[in-house]
């Protein structure tokens, strides 16, 4: 299995600067907000969006050219959102650790993690307006209400059997797949492609985020709560209904009665856990994650060759390959 | 006393539509959301914000022309980083009430506090990014920057008895001028005014925000709890330390004491609020605040005659005027 590390080599650098700007944006000015922040971008994230958003932009731009100091900002302003979006998810939803790793809420209290939260999306919103592009303004936007959105709908949803799957897609997509998407799209329009083939790129962000959060859905059955960095099944026990569990539905009644009466009972979480297991719901997310990995290669064909966009499609592969 | 209803008879429909418009925001499908923002958006604020927009707006367009509805969502875009900035405040400073009504966090928890200033942040960036002028979206992008950064001054330098009036006037202006100022200037810029012109308005929205805040600082002092809908001296007792508190400080060095052991003493708090009040502490407040009046009908000289721009001087007298 590759790493994200050695898969991430065309953009490598460019990684590690953005490493350290981001631990320099606050500044030394605010020093318990430096410290939140110094906690939150060396927390071991992948920083897959970021790099993401790197290849792209390498990959729309001739050979000869180097990507503009407005692809560096764009790559920071994407995972400062995702930061930001993170920090107030786990005073929303009082999680104490996050992939392992005590949360900002839990190690600095809701005060810190709310100013730093807001300090994040603030900064991020400024850097975004001074990238001097409406459209690209408009994109991220977009990403910043459809994470709120799509943090609202999970609340509302919780323990609610009715859900489709077509729901949980939509919601995967406002919780992760809009900034990947749209921060894809948006490099493309700063390397100067036009709309239409900026679409694609688009596209291959929406289709790789779905079939990133469908995996990540899966492990949560599927590996253990030491490489998870939280109990196993946390989302079952939350209420908060995945693909996984959603295809179980349809074939273990049993499974509806242990969801709506919120595992009220002794031995209702384990029970509801081996129903999942012992369904062919986790296959058939693998097959949907597949479905998607498959469409967000499609998008990128018209791309013509390079080492990032050979990266852009191996990346597929390591989000799959996590299953396994 | 002018009633500040009284005085935005110019703009009356205008912020009744306003006002309609933002409890129809959060919409029906999240019950809980608008349960928050009815609560928020009916809590008696004066609209202070979004009137000085429209007024603006109507003051800079020549008189046969209506103010667009650019203008109209400029307005609501003010009110609702107004608002979502107050529902994150009082989840840092763990306030129950505000003017006397429940907060968002005391009634809703948490959860739904940082759910909903999130969703009206993201909500107001989104109208922002749709106004398509870029130099409007700089502006208030730097608001949301100025409104965190005051926040977590304010949070660093409690009790901290070196404070300047200057560091004071700094902190002010974050929390409160700045997002007066850059909405006038904005609302002036969405009228076709050139840029120097429309500076104009930003020295008025800064200046009346100063005074502003001057006078709720000395009202903290001089008025009654149930005239506030808090405790008198709150500032004080938080270690906010506010003009009549910062000119105390220079008459009467015993305070100094008081406030750096953080009233941990019986009686301290009473002490200092004797302290202040029989200082030249809110006299010489009163002087800043009618000196910050000044400058902002000063700044409004090369505007020319209109309803909406005698009610923007008036306006300046009606701040002066909470205090008598």
């Amino acid at each position: 299995m590759t790493s994200a590390t050695t898969l991430f080599f065309p953009v490598e650098k460019d990684l590690l600067q953005l490493t350290e700007n981001l631990k320099n944006l606050v500044g030394i000015r605010h020093p318990i907000l430096y410290a939140a922040a110094e906690h939150l971008f060396s927390a071991g994230g992948k920083r897959i969006r970021p790099a993401i958003v790197l290849l792209v932009s390498r990959a729309t731009l001739p050979p000869n050219q180097d990507i503009t100091p407005h692809h560096r900002r764009l790559a920071e302003i994407t995972e400062m959102i995702h930061t930001a979006s993170l920090v107030h998810d786990d005073v929303v939803d009082e999680a104490n650790t996050r992939r392992g790793v005590p949360t900002v809420h839990s190690s600095f209290g809701n005060r810190i993690a709310v100013l730093a939260g807001d300090f994040l999306f603030a900064k991020s919103s400024w850097y975004l307006a001074n990238l001097n592009n409406l459209e690209v303004v408009k994109l991220l936007s977009q990403v910043i209400m459809d994470l709120a959105e799509g943090e609202i709908r999970q609340g509302l949803k919780r323990f609610d059997t009715a859900l489709s799957i077509d729901d949980y897609l939509e919601k995967s997509y406002y919780k992760t797949a809009s900034l990947i998407a749209n921060s894809a799209k948006a490099a493309a329009l700063l390397s100067g492609l036009s709309a239409s083939r900026s679409e694609n790129l688009y596209l291959y962000g929406r289709h790789i985020g779905l079939a990133f959060q469908i995996v990540d859905d899966i492990l949560d059955f599927t590996g253990s709560s030491e490489t998870l960095g939280k109990p196993a099944a946390s989302d079952l026990q939350d209420g908060n209904l995945t693909a996984p569990i959603l295809y179980a539905l349809e074939q273990q009644p049993a499974l509806e009665l242990l969801i709506e009466r919120e595992f009220a009972q002794p031995g209702d979480l384990e029970q509801a856990i081996a129903l999942v297991r012992s369904s062919d719901g986790i296959d058939r997310s693998r097959h949907l994650a597949a479905h998607h990995r498959q469409l967000a290669i499609q998008s990128l064909a018209d791309l013509p060759p390079s080492e990032s966009h050979t990266t852009l499609i191996e990346l597929t592969d390591y989000v799959l390959s996590r299953l396994y």
